[in-house]
């Protein structure tokens, strides 16, 4: 079960060994993933779903940051829920990490509604009719709301989450109000607010946003996030996360 | 009328030789105000208001980027109004700036509603009860919302406005997300944000925030305006700002 499909392609993570099975030609993870990894608030003993999965780059990524927690990554395409199933288990994570193969819109009723503390999600960004649809299926999914928009990804975490639960996502500055007006329609208060800025002297693309269920208004702006100190050159803050092999960051 | 009174000073705004009167004991303006009157976006033949003008501080840092503009400072404080003025007048910019004694609530009703093009402000930070609030009751008026509160300022900014009018305010990150509200409420779609971080590892504290009229939501998240670049040194930004004369910023 473990092998490679013709498809697929084995990548580094370069955080503790871990190892990622992705498709050549689908959704591939990016740097947004790897940010809100380390973005959203952990705690020991977190019972974690991200929603719309994937790969499971999320959860990989997460587990590096805990020692007990329980992940559930829920993803809607079989073959891709699959193949995040077997990363699990390449990385030796069965225990920590269950892949849930269904609409993450109805998981509440399966999983338990009001029992999570952490939901992630990097929802996909445009709506279908904004961008180009990728002309292959999974990436298209991946990329485009073309299975769940985000009110759908901001509903299902209301409806995980226990009281004082948190939300973490990625998502495009452009739409920024628009999440937070749906975020508070959907008792999900935001309270840490990162900003993804290319170079310190350009505008942010994407947001790194963690809202608290039924917590009062008192939002953070974190420091800005850099993501280039030059041209093709990592920001520290960046190089860090990956120790001294800071050369070939994943999903740059 | 133009000379000093007992309880005040007379300060360089170091721009284009513009000078300030100001209360030694009153709200003395401060970076935000600098910020702002460099943030707003401007055009020639823009008609502004200023809400809660104080000084006129804002006026003034306003018009030494246009040529062609008339600007209202809106001042409920008859004391801090008739100051206002004589700043206006010790500038020499009575054909471009006037200073209107009284409440910014109903200012509509005398200047024309939906007439403007371009409103600012640097509301209050805190609602009465929170802070400590100043026993001198013009900074107390200034810096809490004793006589207006961060609706006023709304409502009025949207009253004011002409269709794809801009609203452009300084305000505090911890109520960002009420702003936000508050703003979509009356038409006003935030469409350029950018945050004030002290340091570029340090939490935002303050924001610029210019929304439009009946705009289409659209939003743009500018590059951090960092105030310093090391303690006790401005940022190039802010340096540049006040050209080779940058020792003294204004309010810093």
């Amino acid at each position: 079960m473990s092998e490679l499909l013709s498809d697929e392609t084995l990548d580094d993570l370069l955080l503790k060994d871990l190892k990622l099975i992705q498709k050549k030609e689908g959704f591939r993870f990016t740097l947004d993933s790897v940010v809100l990894a380390h973005f959203a608030s952990v705690k020991e003993g977190d019972r974690i779903v991200d929603l719309g999965t994937g790969s499971a780059v999320i959860p990989l990524l997460l587990s590096s940051r805990l020692h007990k927690y329980h992940i559930t990554g829920v993803e809607i395409q079989k073959d891709i829920a699959q193949m995040a199933e077997r990363s699990v288990r390449l990385n030796g994570l069965m225990d920590n990490i269950s892949i849930y193969n269904g609409d993450f819109r109805d998981v509440h009723r399966v999983l338990g509604g009001g029992t999570y503390s952490l939901v992630t999600a990097n929802p996909p960004y445009w709506s279908v009719g904004e961008g180009l649809v990728s002309p292959v299926e999974s990436r298209a999914i991946s990329c485009h709301e073309v299975s769940a928009g985000l009110r759908d990804f901001v509903v299902a975490a209301g409806k995980l989450l226990n009281y004082q639960g948190r939300f973490a996502i990625v998502y495009h500055t452009e739409r920024l109000v628009e999440t937070i007006a749906l975020l508070r329609a959907n008792r999900l208060e935001p309270r840490r607010i990162r900003f993804i800025h290319p170079f310190v002297d350009k505008p942010a693309r994407h947001f790194l946003l963690e809202s608290r269920k039924s917590a009062p208004a008192d939002l953070k702006v974190l420091p800005p996030l850099i993501v280039y100190q030059e041209k093709g050159k990592y920001s520290q803050e960046i190089l860090e996360w990956y120790g001294k092999g800071g050369d070939g960051v994943a999903g740059g």
